[in-house]
């Protein structure tokens, strides 16, 4: 890609009431509209708007019953990148799936399906779960460890890709007047691995991006590797414009180890965007839609989150990053913590400051809308990241407030465009290259 | 329902090259348009000028490779009835869906994802598969035999129903300030039963169906059951009146035997309507259409499909019913064979008539428009059947066909809306009960 060409690539995220877990009170509209498609929709025309390049839902297949609980992720990802992509022109989907509790075929053909709907507008998001209690909802067996669940989901990638390869309708020959088509533009894919058997081919021809784009965010070893073998949008945690630089050199690395050509690989990891009129309003903000209410709060919930001994806790001294580091065997995600200790490692920060970093795990960005504009270009001007996967704090409140407010300064600057100008697929929004 | 309000029901089939093998040959459009978003939805504004109830997909997860193949199962069923209710108003979608090769927890949320996006208009046709190949896409084991799928769809629609109910917004009680929501108004189903086990609550709200009206095709005893447990619409060969009464009876009876009310059954049988200026002219497009090219190449693939002796073979002597009952415990499919067991049952026909009587083994219907008009209403006009699944000869050619001669007729006849004017769900169209 010509750097002549580089531009900012933004995402938004549209889970219905909004990233953080108090924003539901301050957010314009009820908690009805979470299974209303008019909100969904009014939040990709809102997207839409701002030119954005793909609104992103996370997904979980589970419903949490406790009194704290906010049910977010109900409309199944690629049933609502259908109707989103049916309805608003343009922008792409980021489709959360799971590895774990769908089969390569079923998955590959609904993707590819949902990629020629859309006219090539879909990323997949390949997760392969880490919460135990999602596995009650299909079966007896408990969620499989991380050892297995990373594999599974590179196999499972791996099958996807020849399935989706496996029926090109380019590669018809001639076809004599008494036969439909030619049957050897498909082949069977006769993929027999460790976790998957599956005879193909695919009953989906390919698609307008060959395969949809496949959109990675775990950060733990496991996730890495999957990334640097498969992933091309990447969403992990980036809190600090060397953590950026540090991820971006392990995946292409790693990549380049497997033999991968790394141009492919964007870095648009997740962001928390909270405008003010001032700095001292946007914190105010922080505090209240971040479910803490004041900044001591905020440190209450930091010292709780990491196990800290409150007693002689000092929220001004400078953190050690040793203290934070995950451990790699545990079963859940081990990259919200990473992003911290990838912080602490590259800056001296205290608990007071970290708190301003990064919420719900993604980088945070505070200040008035030339500050919020600043702190984006910043870490991509120097190639740190490509882009950002934002997370209102509130939606659609905050999406709103970002593209009036925001947008135009990104436009102003020239690192953003004013109008979806490039081709119609994701991968020519990301500049991305096409399979095959 | 009253008899005042009765109405025919239309549904039709939109796989897109049509249902007649040699279609293709005849038809305007090109193999391309298979996997083209836009032919599927000039094909749903067609059926939405006739003022069709629902549009309908078979279904088979399977791609076959030989050279009188002919793909017409492409895009996945639920997406491609989210993408059309997304562009058509209105109209309703059926969509072809696996018990076999689905977990109940993805496709009850997936389903009901739909019902929501479309407002109310999604129908789910159950089939359990019959074709061994299908198997072999989804891993080493064989297809299971038919006394393990037909038990295994019944706990999947037992499940399914199970979780489309476990969260009501409508039980939602007071809700206190600080809350989002109230958890009680979802409930875990922890099901264990024989085939599955699933904690839920599904993620999902109910929606605007309740759930979506469950179709369900299989003639087969263990299809007859499944009918009368959780049928709504019944799409079964039906091939003449006696046919009809007696799969009404049946269903109707054994449903309640189940303890279930027989009123929230509809039957609407498949139904190839082939048109002429004169009958000799639908016959000759029987002829090309069916890929026969004429009637005695149709006695031919009739001697052949059947397994008959053809020395000696006389096509104007009676057929005996008896020498056509399948085989219960076969793998394939048996309604096929069924339909026309019936129709010997009841009327004595020679295999000259019977050719002309039958085509993919549905009921087949050919003449002028009136002709048509007439053989479709004489079957609903006593209540043998609701209404019916038209599978168009060729797409789009005999839709349009249909919509433009025989559509205004039944409207003059006053057995079939000029409008949509019921409610806006598919339950309303057909007049079915919401659950609960």
């Amino acid at each position: 890609m010509s750097q002549a060409k580089r531009r900012l690539n933004l995402n938004v995220g549209i889970n219905p009431t909004g990233y953080l877990p108090a924003s539901w009170k301050y957010r314009t509209g009820s908690r009805h509209d979470i299974a209303d498609p008019q909100h969904y929709f009014r939040l990709a025309r809102l997207a839409h708007r701002g030119v954005f390049d793909a609104v992103f839902v996370s997904d979980m297949p589970l419903l949490r019953l406790g009194e704290d609980s906010r049910p977010s992720q109900i409309i199944d990802p690629l049933i609502l990148a259908t109707a989103i992509t049916s309805q608003v022109p343009d922008i792409g989907f980021v489709a959360t799936v799971s590895s774990t509790f769908n089969s390569p075929f079923n998955l590959a053909r609904r993707a590819q399906s949902v990629d020629i709907m859309s006219g090539g507008r879909l990323a997949i998001n390949i997760v392969s779960n880490f919460v135990p209690d999602v596995a009650a909802n299909f079966g007896k067996e408990p969620l499989p460890p991380r050892e297995i669940r990373y594999p599974r989901a590179n196999e499972f990638l791996d099958v996807a890709k020849k399935l989706w390869a496996s029926w090109d309708p380019r590669r018809e020959g001639e076809v004599p007047e008494d036969q439909f088509w030619d049957p050897s533009s498909a082949h069977t894919i006769d993929h027999e691995g460790e976790y998957f058997y599956v005879k193909g081919p695919l009953n989906v021809p390919r698609g307008p991006q060959g395969y949809p784009v496949i959109a990675q965010a775990g950060a733990s070893e496991g996730g890495i590797d999957l990334a640097a073998r498969h992933g091309e949008m990447l969403y992990a945690n980036v809190l600090s414009r060397e953590a950026g630089h540090a991820l971006g050199r392990k995946v292409r690395d790693r990549a380049v180890s497997f033999g991968r050509d790394p141009s492919g690989i964007r870095i648009v990891p997740g962001l928390v965007a909270i405008i003010g009129e001032t700095r001292e309003e946007a914190l105010r903000k922080h505090d209240l839609f971040s479910g803490a209410g004041s900044e001591e709060a905020l440190l209450a919930r930091f010292v709780k989150t990491h196990g800290i001994d409150p007693s002689g806790f000092n929220p001004d001294a400078v953190l050690e990053a040793e203290h934070f580091v995950p451990d790699q065997n545990r079963i859940q995600a081990v990259g919200f913590t990473q992003g911290l200790v990838d912080l602490l490692t590259h800056e001296r920060l205290t608990a007071r400051e970290v708190v301003r970093r990064s919420e719900g795990n993604h980088r945070l960005v505070l200040g008035t809308a030339e500050e919020v504009a600043d702190q984006i270009i910043d870490l991509w001007a120097d190639g740190s990241v490509d882009g950002y996967t934002l997370q209102p704090p509130r939606a659609p409140d905050d999406i709103e407030e970002f593209v009036d407010k925001v947008i135009p300064i990104l436009q102003d600057r020239g690192v953003y465009p004013r109008a979806y100008e490039e081709g119609s697929t994701l991968r020519d929004r990301y500049a991305l290259p096409y399979p095959d």
